[in-house]
């Protein structure tokens, strides 16, 4: 029997009705003669709701307790999604982290999933159950306690269960049709992208495509399981993110990163081992640098510049400020007010001038670039954030018919 | 190290600032020198209003589910809880039921408690740390699902740690200021009861003071661990339940009950057995018998009436009207308006004439008396609904000699 694994998120479960909803999609997916393993997300704000309270008793931060808080979340809507699943007359049964065997690491609100033993989750179908198994969080099983696996990580509970359970298909449903050439709220002609590489997917979310995150891909790409991306409000096909694409194209789509920092130190003595100086003690610190520019040296001088995002700005300030003293530098600054765009396709390793022609279309529509950085399927170039709408507008128009699929840009 | 044992009900928890306050008295007892055990019921209505989420997600009960949901909401509690006593500089760990090892029956909304292993209890004591377990809530070892305890359920699982870790006291905190001789709305000169023995207590509970549930109290005197009912309001004595109490009263209180409706059984031919037939199957549907009373046998017919809650009433129609018909009775009614009144104390044992007298008080305020039933050292009477408030009054006055201290009644 096929076994499908159905992520949904937040909005998905925002209150009774769209439970109902979700219960109502749940048995039509059983009945048509498939083993269903639901994951949930925290009803709608509840997440942020409960920040909020233990932000109002405590003035530090508490991350074993904040995890114990925050895990109730899905507790709440993962039972309310059973219960509605066994109204319609299907059994079902709900299942905490630890209940499912999700074992992770021990950083609180940072774990990170090791191992699923799933053996319960396998009893539950096996006796003919809808399995709903909490989202974004587990259980270490070295404290024995409850963690949470952070941004994105319902996904990635839905796509880690579905590799270790061998599912046919993981999908992930949201509050969009699935991924676009662009962000729709700026790009009005942006389109639904139909497939995407595991690894075109990979680089779309690094760039700052929210739609889905990186960590539930890699588990994807790992176990080649599909995954596919689609509204809970609509039965329409979303994005399938799978190994091979029907449909090639040059550019897969254009991603845009409005969330971070760029941080300079100048005046670097221009030495040997100066960069491990810095960016040793800044990984140490849990900062986590994107992008690294590093200028010609003039006499023996340089100046290194790096992108975090702006959550981190003080930890990075504070590290390169106490490097900057101590090589000798001339000082730490950093801009805000910066943005990223990025173009992503597998068809760019084989065609060339595709960066070329993105410089040209920014530098047409007076946009300057201060930073770039490319991997063999992405180019990326930080400007400045007032001027990445017309960044990511002008690159879709100038980057149309290279995003067409190849079937159908010959008819 | 003296080990105290602290619950806090719902009001205490109701929000951010009454979880301040309880942080800091739990604080406070622990710097002045004792180890704590913390039991937290979910905040304020957070238990009613996930039963209204379910009511609206599912037509029809799901009880290992409302488990599942109900747990969430002592989660909440109980990691606010941890984090604002930790925010106070004193280390804290929360543990749900079934971290702390409380095994419970299967028998889901209704679980009672079989065993505490408190292993992580004791371990959290051991290295220095406040700890917090939630309230109302196990795990049944058999199913490995998690249950809740019912009414009453967070005093429960306080007392039974209490026993368990071998407690000096188990303190419940409440929005009262402890037991009092009558209910303090209907009868403004209640006394606050300073000291009560375990046998009492129970038999208050029982006759429907809803201050201490039975459950708590049996715990209490099994283990013989001092309950000490006060409020987190103040810092003022509240009442102490124990085995041996400095005061001797005759009469320890007053309690009363509107929560149960009378059920009668008319013209039931009076035959051996005839009883068993009635009551075996009203066990058998989980109602909850509490008084009975069969009239003389006049030509060898009878009328049976008991009492049962009034959530049962459907239930216990169902099984009586089937039985009346079987054993060929003249039928069954109800009646909703009905109440208990009941004289609770030890001292009764060696007193005569208190049931004659409390019967005469009522009488005199033309009070009928519908049902009797009494215990060694309770006097239960049924009244119809409208005069229970008359009832409660005239006999505190008329006792009100009787429920003095022996020590005070002399001055």
């Amino acid at each position: 029997m096929p076994l499908i694994v159905q992520k949904y998120g937040g909005t998905s479960v925002a209150d009774a009705d769209r439970i109902r909803d979700v219960a109502k999609r749940v048995v039509d997916t059983f009945r048509a003669g498939n083993e269903v393993v639901v994951v949930v997300s925290a009803m709608g704000r509840t997440t942020d709701d409960l920040i909020d309270l233990a932000k109002r008793v405590a003035d530090r931060d508490h991350p074993r307790e904040m995890d114990m808080l925050l895990t109730a979340g899905e507790r709440v809507s993962m039972a309310l999604c059973a219960m509605a699943i066994e109204d319609r007359g299907v059994p079902a049964m709900s299942l905490t982290g630890s209940q499912a065997g999700i074992l992770t690491t021990a950083t609180h609100g940072q774990a990170e999933i090791v191992e699923i033993s799933g053996d319960r989750v396998r009893a539950g179908l096996d006796s003919g159950k809808v399995v709903i198994v909490a989202g974004f969080q587990g259980v270490s099983p070295d404290s024995r306690d409850v963690t949470t696996l952070g941004r994105g990580g319902s996904d990635a509970t839905a796509a880690a269960l579905a590799a270790v359970l061998g599912a046919d298909v993981c999908e992930i449903y949201t509050d969009v049709d699935g991924v676009f050439t662009a962000d729709p709220r700026i790009v009005p002609d942006a389109r639904k992208i139909d497939e995407i590489s595991y690894q075109e997917m990979l680089e779309m979310s690094v760039a700052g495509s929210g739609v889905l995150m990186g960590r539930s891909v890699e588990f994807g790409r790992r176990y080649n399981i599909p995954i596919h991306v689609r509204s809970s409000f609509t039965t329409d096909m979303g994005t399938w993110v799978k190994e091979e694409t029907m449909e090639e194209a040059i550019i897969r789509g254009i991603a845009h990163d409005t969330s971070e920092a760029k941080v300079t130190v100048h005046g670097v003595p221009d030495k040997p081992g100066v960069a491990a100086t810095l960016f040793e003690p800044l990984a140490r610190a849990g900062v986590n640098v994107d992008m690294i520019v590093q200028n010609v040296s003039r006499d023996g001088i340089t100046d290194i510049s790096f992108t975090v995002p702006k959550s981190s700005i003080a930890s990075a300030l504070d590290v390169a400020g106490s490097v900057s003293t101590d090589v000798g530098a001339g000082g730490v600054d950093v801009d805000e007010d910066i943005a990223k765009v990025s173009l992503v396709g597998a068809g760019m390793k084989s065609e060339s001038g595709i960066a070329a022609k993105m410089f040209r279309i920014l530098s047409d529509h007076g946009i300057n670039i201060e930073m770039i950085s490319t991997s063999p399927i992405r180019i990326s170039c930080i400007v400045a954030g007032g001027d990445i709408e017309k960044a990511v507008r002008s690159l879709h128009d100038g980057f149309q018919t290279a995003m067409a699929p190849a079937s159908e840009g010959d008819g």
